[in-house]
């Protein structure tokens, strides 16, 4: 939105306004900018420091104009083999994968590659915290779920169970994450509650 | 090396036997591979999961001639935020960045981004494992220097010091990591001894 003085010239928003304008003006934001916001705020406060992985890429060509300029010319989008999320709080391993769904009910396990899977039990096994979190984008609602449940469910599909976790079945093993202003999703809160034991 | 029959056919070696002529025959091999290969073994055998992460780049033109092969056609790198490496043994955090170096005295401070060192203070504060692997390619030492140590030798760069570490002070501050076969970088048995006290 412009803003303008009486006298018609243009007011520009301080730093401090426009992030204001942007918590309350913007309800738009995607879960993986929400999540950012919230790391940048976990990090600045010294309280975790957790950052989204950079989208993998397998470069197969590169023109070097400049040294400090080369460009990419051709690359092609990999399958990720980790999570998207990793890093630190209180000394131990946070890793988690970020899930937005449209559908209102359920969250369809096809939003999940296998590869993802097998490395949130890898890091389970070596005592990692790890966990999904999900947002039904109809509501806003945003859910922790614990990787030992996404294993659950992911191998009662394999056994030929239903293909998605219910929303309910969410909300009954899982966690919801109120929405704040400041980080926005505070999912440190519930870790703090949920790995009690894990973290003192 | 091409091995054939007494027949003269060609035999083909076995994953196995590959494996091997890998570690005996290919002693020039990067660091970066090594330290993959390592972080592998760890994987294969539950004992830690630690992963190189994706070299970040900003993605600016994509080409989608069917939904499956995306092809980026235009993209830059981008200077990394954090370390490469990160992961979790028994339950920690752990982080670091590997740096190899031509140079048989010194570690020029120069192979570090400042974004890095801050990375690093960072997870130091947030009760994190962090530190560096250094090789000295001439000679294939490899070192493992806490972060700590780092941060000091950067602190001493900003305030008018040498710009770089020598190898002495990475021989006092830090830990030798002897190269084995598999893996060929062990350096978790250092921190086992290093960070006792931490890890249980």
């Amino acid at each position: 939105m412009e803003i303008r003085y009486p006298n018609g010239k243009k007011y520009n928003l301080t730093k401090v306004e426009k992030k204001t304008q942007l918590h309350y003006g913007n309800r738009g934001m995607t879960l993986e900018e929400d999540l950012n916001e919230s790391n940048d705020y976990y990090l600045t406060n010294h309280i975790a420091v957790i950052h989204k992985k950079p989208t993998p890429v397998q470069i197969v060509s590169v023109d070097y104009p400049s040294r400090s300029a080369a460009v990419i010319k051709e690359a092609y989008f990999k399958t990720p083999s980790t999570t998207d999320y990793n890093g630190v709080y209180k000394g131990k391993y946070i890793d988690f994968e970020a899930k937005e769904t449209k559908n209102p009910t359920s969250l369809p396990l096809s939003n999940f590659h296998e590869h993802q899977v097998n490395h949130i039990r890898q890091v389970l096994q070596c005592g990692g915290i790890s966990f999904v979190i999900i947002r039904f984008s109809k509501t806003e609602e945003v859910y922790l779920l614990d990787g030992n449940f996404l294993l659950q469910f992911w191998e009662r599909m394999e056994k030929g169970g239903r293909k998605s976790i219910t929303k309910q079945e969410i909300i009954d093993n899982g966690h919801n994450i109120p929405l704040g202003i400041n980080p926005r999703i505070d999912y440190i809160r519930v870790i703090d509650s949920l790995y009690k034991e894990v973290l003192d």
